[in-house]
């Protein structure tokens, strides 16, 4: 019984469906009709006009955005925690072409403005400190919090007084808007936030990501950087498709509400045992290492997080009867 | 009716079976069974051990290649209408670190030892010019040539004696053993081929090439510039699924018989237009603008390529009739 | 005698003089009085308000000026002789994270409108092409030619037309101001030219050049990426000064006013054996390998520039009575 | 009266006289006869063959060192306050192509192998973190403590048993020597440093480093990023001269001396008020603001370092009255 990483899971049929359906002759790259709808998809779910590029990873859609938001020569204020800075081999340098990742601390990777100004106030204005140009934040983070759609904008406030663009990581943005229950539009460009990585590996999709562009006159310069990154897949289609399969009805949402729901049920089998409240669908609990094999020899399947910590992660095809099993073998410990 | 490029056609029903197969849970990124698989089922097919690695565009098994075999501070010999100089947006430079692509000439994008060796001397021997570390070559070639392995071993010869990488840009690599029977070991590292963009996408498969690395030693950095380079899919088993359908069976050496006899068809209905001899499946042809506008007036699709010359490049999936009508068309002419 | 390159002559003694005056406690890096007087300096000389930063080599000045002038993912026009791309070890891919020199032809290394104009309209206007964002030329030109004002005004009429920033390498500005006797400011910013990197060590400075910015806006980005590059110099006033007695009264045009009469002077004996006009200070000759073993016999060194050419190049300080022999010694071939 | 930094001092005389009389007519960049003297100056004083290439900052030491060190792709274990990392706009990243900075603790910037063991055991063996391929260390650190030959040693070894190769920013490496008495082989490639920025501008030179190859095998690479990066002067005669006058006998040496005693001079006044031990020419007190004021109303230049410290910097050429009187105004306190 698989509680390892949503990244893991199966696609949606509706999406497999999708891919099979666009698998026909059309113009390469991204000049397909799938393609050609994402803009108007996406704008219609934020209301207003956005631009969305597809690529086929969470690393090349942030990373894109970041170097499209920061210079080399600057840097980009994160979570220490964050998974551009540690789960992406370094992508952030690399796209950018050596920008900084400047790194900040704050409880469950959340960062509040006052952890951002302070960050900023740190660095000396002259030319031998790298200056930062963006920050970037995770919803939901990488311990499963969110930020509300009213701390987003708290934090856009700030990006604007001190000059900085603003990223958010959506690898798991589906779960923090089921979770919120704010809209997309309240939870990004109302709220300061000027690019997207709109994720959907985790939530369902097969391969597809979405990059959407609330400054939409950067994406002229983020699809060149799209095509020399090696990203600009020849039959592009099959990747719209999966998207355009997942927000053109609400099975996006639908998704994450079911990955959400598995955790909150773990969740409430483990009051106590709680490192970080559950507001998606990753789920930390203190175990020890005996109670780890306990679990391990029930058939569960988890990742060792830290000294005494456990880390589960749901996804939208968990099995009710896995859930009820685990939620048992919690309480039972 | 379309001729205009393979990159668009579809993908191939068992290609698209092996995806849905592999769409099941099983471990993130290179992990699952299929990738596990790949290594072995191209060390069976080039006769030796290899590394394989999947990615999900030629630009990205070109580019990571190139970035392996060439440090930021140096050189790659190429063609000037080498792929990666022409149609892949600068990513050479972004993967390399700004390595410098040093252009060659000779008919049909195919360059030959002399060439190479022309090439080589003609940089002066300090630190004031780049130097070169490595030659890239197309095969088949841009215009639809091959080289055969005893060709590629001449270049081989060379590289070596220059102390050069080579990289064999294998976009319609299946097209080139197709059309030479020539065997893939000995059009590879037999004849000095360090690393192989083996491609399938204009092949029959969805969104899946490889990267082989005859220079196994290299595997290992190569893996770690995927990830940073954002391509790491989570499902990475749906890339090495549909590269498995083709390579496990003669599928990529059916589809490319396919498409060459289709190339070969048209070339036979049109001796005396050819600008080059076609032996993979791109046909370019003299065709004045009324010609050209003939052609497009009885419904064929294809790309005016230069003044007077017209390209058409045939899939695995031709229509038999569509290429008759079109044979009857250029004869016509 | 040496004839080889205007790089290794020695500095002019007031350069020394300044240097050694600027050798007390300041301000670190650029804080010192003589920094702080070279943007009134230059904006004086050129007629408005400038930004200079000094640097210490004409590779650094030209290579920031790119960085600033055209993004990683973008191109450079420039001839194929030109010193950024034969010259400098690759270092504008290094600076600017990639972007690529785009080749330009044209005799005696400088380029027409209609040159440049080819240049452009050649590269396809998609996402797979690099396009161009800026184009460099180098006034005098690597073989000893000069642009006038009014040919330069035409080239920034195209750049403009296309959208095209413009930098002129001047690493033998002086050379050209003297020659042509167009005003700096006719010769930069008033036709069109938005960075110029201002030579000194060819024309009597020791180890300063200048990145002028007519551009002002580009300033401060500059003046991280240098310091980012290791060009920062704790004591820049050494740089400063050199530059200050250069042009604070008129040695800079004093210095080149001699070395181009020396060139003149060289040309005249050889009227007939001229591959260029001579209109700075390099003078290529046609000679045969045993006319060029007559003249090193004679104690004259100079560079054999290619199979029968053999090039001469004068400095601030050439001793007159050596170019008079060599003059002789010509004539006498 | 300057205390503020020993970057901005004078140079020495013997330095300038070097200068002047390098001042002449020779082969450009490095192949005059000062810079051919390098190599053999430097591995007679470090007792082995060495390479020896000079810069004109310490960045530019630094950074062509960690590129030679550390592919773009792995990371660089430093101390947080690194001048790598705080006073370098990033330079680390632009040399190595992106690169990863893995920052330590430590009192007083200086790291132990308890501390550098931490560090390469917290990175996660697999493809999605960065991984260490060097260790930066200063000597004298950022707060003038010194590591021994045998604490460098310590190092070393845990560096050989991780695989790391090992960089040494010796920007105040004569204060270090003169500090410890340790012999310059002892210091480093006996302790297992591989490159070494052998700082001189701090020390009585004027815009000359060394940056000292023990891994000689680097050396043509690194002479190739030199020139790429724009550091390869014409006249580079004038460097090599500095570094002359400065090591081919003990005036290096005599330098960090008098500003080591200097400084011990200020130190024995404020016992009670050193936040570090003072091993070098850095004294970092804690003083209130008003007592900062009053040091600065009576004419002492100093740096406020943070809430409550203040920092002085000795030079070589530090009057000796001055610092009579600033300890006295010290102990006034």
């Amino acid at each position: 019984m698989r509680f390892f990483s949503d990244n893991a899971a199966a696609a949606h049929p509706e999406v497999m469906e999708a891919i099979l359906q666009s698998n026909r002759l059309d113009t390469a790259y991204d000049g397909d009709e799938w393609s050609a709808r994402l803009d108007s998809a996406f704008s219609e779910l934020f209301e207003r006009e956005v631009r969305a590029l597809w690529v086929s990873t969470g690393t090349a859609a942030n990373c894109l955005a970041l170097a499209a938001l920061c210079p080399p020569y600057r840097g980009i204020l994160c979570h220490r925690d964050a998974h551009i800075e540690v789960d992406e081999a370094g992508a952030p340098g690399f796209f950018t072409g050596g920008a900084k990742l400047m790194l900040l601390d704050g409880p469950g990777a959340k960062v509040t403005p006052e952890i951002v100004d302070e960050g900023v106030r740190s660095v000396r204005k002259d030319v031998h400190q790298v200056q930062p140009a963006a920050i970037s934040i995770t919803n939901a983070t990488e311990y499963g919090l969110v930020y509300r759609a009213s701390e987003v904008a708290a934090l856009g406030d700030l990006a604007r007084t001190h000059g900085l663009a603003m990223h958010m990581d959506g690898a798991r943005f589906a779960n923090a808007i089921a979770s919120t229950g704010d809209s997309p539009a309240d939870m990004t460009w109302r709220a300061g936030v000027d690019a997207l990585s709109f994720g959907f590996v985790k939530n369902g999709g097969l391969n597809a990501e979405a990059l959407i562009l609330f400054k939409t006159e950067l994406a002229d310069e983020v699809a060149v950087r799209r095509k020399r990154a090696g990203h600009l897949s020849s039959k592009g289609r099959m990747l719209a498709a999966q998207i355009l399969a997942l927000i053109e009805g609400d099975l996006w949402l639908a998704n994450a509400r079911a990955s959400n729901a598995a955790a909150q049920a773990l969740a409430s089998a483990a009051p106590g045992r709680l490192v970080y409240p559950v507001e998606a669908n990753e789920i930390f609990l203190r175990a020890s290492p005996d109670e780890a094999l306990a679990l391990r020899a029930k058939g569960f399947d988890f990742y060792d997080w830290g000294p005494g910590e456990i880390r589960f992660v749901t996804s939208w095809d968990q099995d009710g009867d896995d859930v009820a099993k685990l939620a048992e073998a919690i309480r039972a410990l």
